[in-house]
């Protein structure tokens, strides 16, 4: 197993369950996309808009999600945050809303539940919220976890079976190359990165009770609360590979949140983390058999968190038995050749 | 000496060169004002409106700053990062340029020289200013110096007359107190502390070629370059003693920063930094002497750096003579009993 992020250490973590030896060559956290990561666990939302089978994927991954939780915490007795209190998206302006019901449409088309809000009853549900928006929804089966709760207790599930150190080629015999971004380099598949700035903030515990998915004056944000008073905002999504942290990003999230939460102004700045979502051409994964020893798992872009679940289930059934699940079809790492 | 800032340290290098013998007890860096002060040195602005006798103190400070400069550069081989290009000052909505027209009368019936000009005219000294801008100035006189080489370089005069540590009362025997906000707490004096957030920016050196001061939506904001790419943006001004950084104070400054020059979203945000401005009921400065033993020099509010050319000599010769300056006459430390 090549690249030791949440996809790759799951993969390896549901191999070990069927009897495999691995060995997790692990390049750290420093360009490791779930150390950014929010993680809501959200299918159907922008990022697979009118990709039937990417959406398909997602949905099945996020009803894997509790069973995976509870096995994972079973065996390694950490906490991973999970949190069933479900999103609510709201929408500042309205071209905002009108946005956001072209989006929860395409979800209730799936038979994913929105609940629909005027203005006064998503602020009842969220009081911090500003009076300017135009309204909402409550999106009651979303989820999230804490990524890097996460990946601690994936880790320490595979113990020794970890192997710290970034790997510069593919080693010889069977692999699997869960290496994000890497994965380029080494498999010469069309990966690229794609630059995502997350704050961390500090306040007032409580002050959200919800994930927020926002939609302010035509930018996304997310406003993800933890139960100790952090509150993660994300993201910002740049063509581009480099890890400057830059005004404009910082300006730009700063001014969604407290557009959608004024309190927040209060809040203390605490982290700026800038990662690279692994990507390819049409932003779905490459999930398969790739060369006769290779098997790819990677370039989950914006949902490498929330498609962990189904990817190491998949994979590992497909290293154990060589043969593909139907579901794994139209993510084959081939596809762009 | 109490209190190693640049007025204590500057105050402690003049009494040397009268001859006396001095210590200085430094409190060190975390709550000291001159490691967030930008260094500019402009007298006549927003901060003394209407005050003439610290608009006078302010102006002689500024033209005793060269000299000062040249001497302390001389004495310790160190640069000080004096820069005599002058600001220049912008506007960016009307009603903008007319508080800007304001404090630039005031200046000029003080015969400091300002050169208004129309947005044109700004744009091709300072290429990069916003094409919203709706005027500006051009304030040849002022000047910038990096206070933390200025620090430094009174710190290397000084030598081993500086001593570490926070002194908790007053020492017995003759005593000059230049402890910044610390000053309430050993006097009894109204020292208040005046929170501001400086934010350090790094990118393209040369962007900008002079200090700029900008109004820009009722937010007043300064952009002070460097010559290697460092730019700081400040500050903001809150009545407050709290150090956090917080989400609203980092927004209002990336904001107007970026309403002024937009290019300033691709620079990296490197530091923030939270200092106290020690402000008295006036925002004059405490110069003078006290109680018998007790010579005050404290609460220069955002004029620290302007001020300690001026405040040096005045206090070192208070010290060394026994009599005041008649400068130091509207500056009492009693005035407020």
């Amino acid at each position: 197993m090549v690249g030791g992020g949440i996809v790759g250490l799951a993969v390896a973590w549901r191999c070990r369950q069927r009897g495999l030896r691995v060995t997790v060559h692990d390049g750290g956290d420093d360009d490791a996309a779930w150390y950014a990561a929010a993680g809501m666990l959200a299918p159907a939302g922008e990022t697979s808009f009118g990709q039937e089978a990417l959406t398909a994927l997602l949905v099945e991954s996020a009803s894997r999600w509790a069973g995976f939780a509870a096995e994972l915490t079973a065996e390694t007795g950490l906490d991973l945050g999970l949190d069933a209190r479900g999103t609510v998206a709201v929408a500042l302006t309205g071209d905002d809303l009108a946005e956001a019901h072209r989006l929860w449409a395409y979800r209730e088309e799936r038979d994913l539940k929105v609940r629909r809000l005027v203005p006064s009853a998503v602020r009842a549900l969220e009081p911090a919220l500003s009076p300017r928006i135009r309204g909402g929804a409550h999106i009651p089966d979303d989820l999230q976890v804490d990524p890097r709760r996460v990946v601690a207790a994936l880790r320490a599930a595979l113990g020794d079976a970890v192997v710290p150190g970034r790997v510069g080629e593919l080693p010889a015999g069977p692999v699997v190359v869960a290496a994000g971004t890497g994965t380029a380099a080494l498999t010469g598949l069309p990966v690229r990165p794609v630059k995502g700035l997350v704050l961390r903030l500090r306040g007032e515990p409580g002050l959200l009770r919800h994930v927020i998915v926002g939609y302010a004056d035509g930018r996304h944000v997310y406003l993800v609360p933890r139960a100790d008073g952090e509150l993660i905002v994300g993201a910002t999504q740049e063509e581009r590979a480099d890890f400057t942290v830059t005004a404009g990003a910082v300006l730009e999230l700063l001014r969604a949140a407290t557009d959608l939460v004024p309190e927040l102004a209060e809040f203390q700045l605490t982290e700026t983390v800038v990662r690279h979502r692994p990507s390819t051409p049409d932003n779905a994964p490459l999930l398969g058999r790739w060369r006769d020893d290779v098997i790819v798992a990677a370039g989950h872009h914006r949902n490498g968190v929330l498609l962990t679940p189904v990817t190491a289930d998949l994979i590992a059934g497909l290293v154990d038995t060589g043969r593909p699940d139907p579901l794994l079809e139209a993510f084959a790492p081939g596809r762009f050749a």
